[in-house]
């Protein structure tokens, strides 16, 4: 299944900025970056509750957030991008 | 239906503040702020449809990006939040 992302990570101190780059790395796992604070990750259901456990901890959630979509395996029709594009899909196979 | 609306604008330009500054205007009238630049609106097809092109038309397609997610009318079990929240949900009554 498609699994979006999105955050918000207050960095204005050094700690919010160590945890911006910890919750994109982990997310970098799972998935691909396609905005700023936005990553599409197709996982299963076991993964999804793996990542989402671990992007809790990195978190402050006092003042850092995180939303999760769950988008089922039909999310072709489901999306649509305008403008620049950021990386490959996340399902096209990376040709080297 | 739910709409997620995600974007990125390259603000390094003070035009690209502007155009930052216009989107979310426009988002405003449709919907509700969840995190810094995502947006869920609950519209019909033919307001999401305007919503895309009034967007459109003011990004620049070469440095700045929109993204559009189609999300149906049961959207509540596909959306999850951890952390601080922003505004109130999208389709709950504003008691004044």
């Amino acid at each position: 299944m498609l699994v979006l992302i999105t955050y918000d990570v207050n960095t204005e101190s050094t700690s919010g900025k160590t945890r911006l780059r910890k919750v994109a790395k982990q997310c970098e796992n799972y998935g691909r970056r396609v905005q700023n604070s936005v990553f599409e990750c197709i996982m299963d259901q076991s993964q999804s509750i793996m990542l989402k456990s671990i992007l809790t901890d990195i978190i402050d959630e006092s003042v850092d957030s995180l939303r999760f979509y769950y988008l089922g395996n039909n999310y072709k029709t489901k999306v649509e991008h305008i403008g620049v594009e950021r990386g490959i899909a996340v399902d096209q196979p990376l040709i080297l």
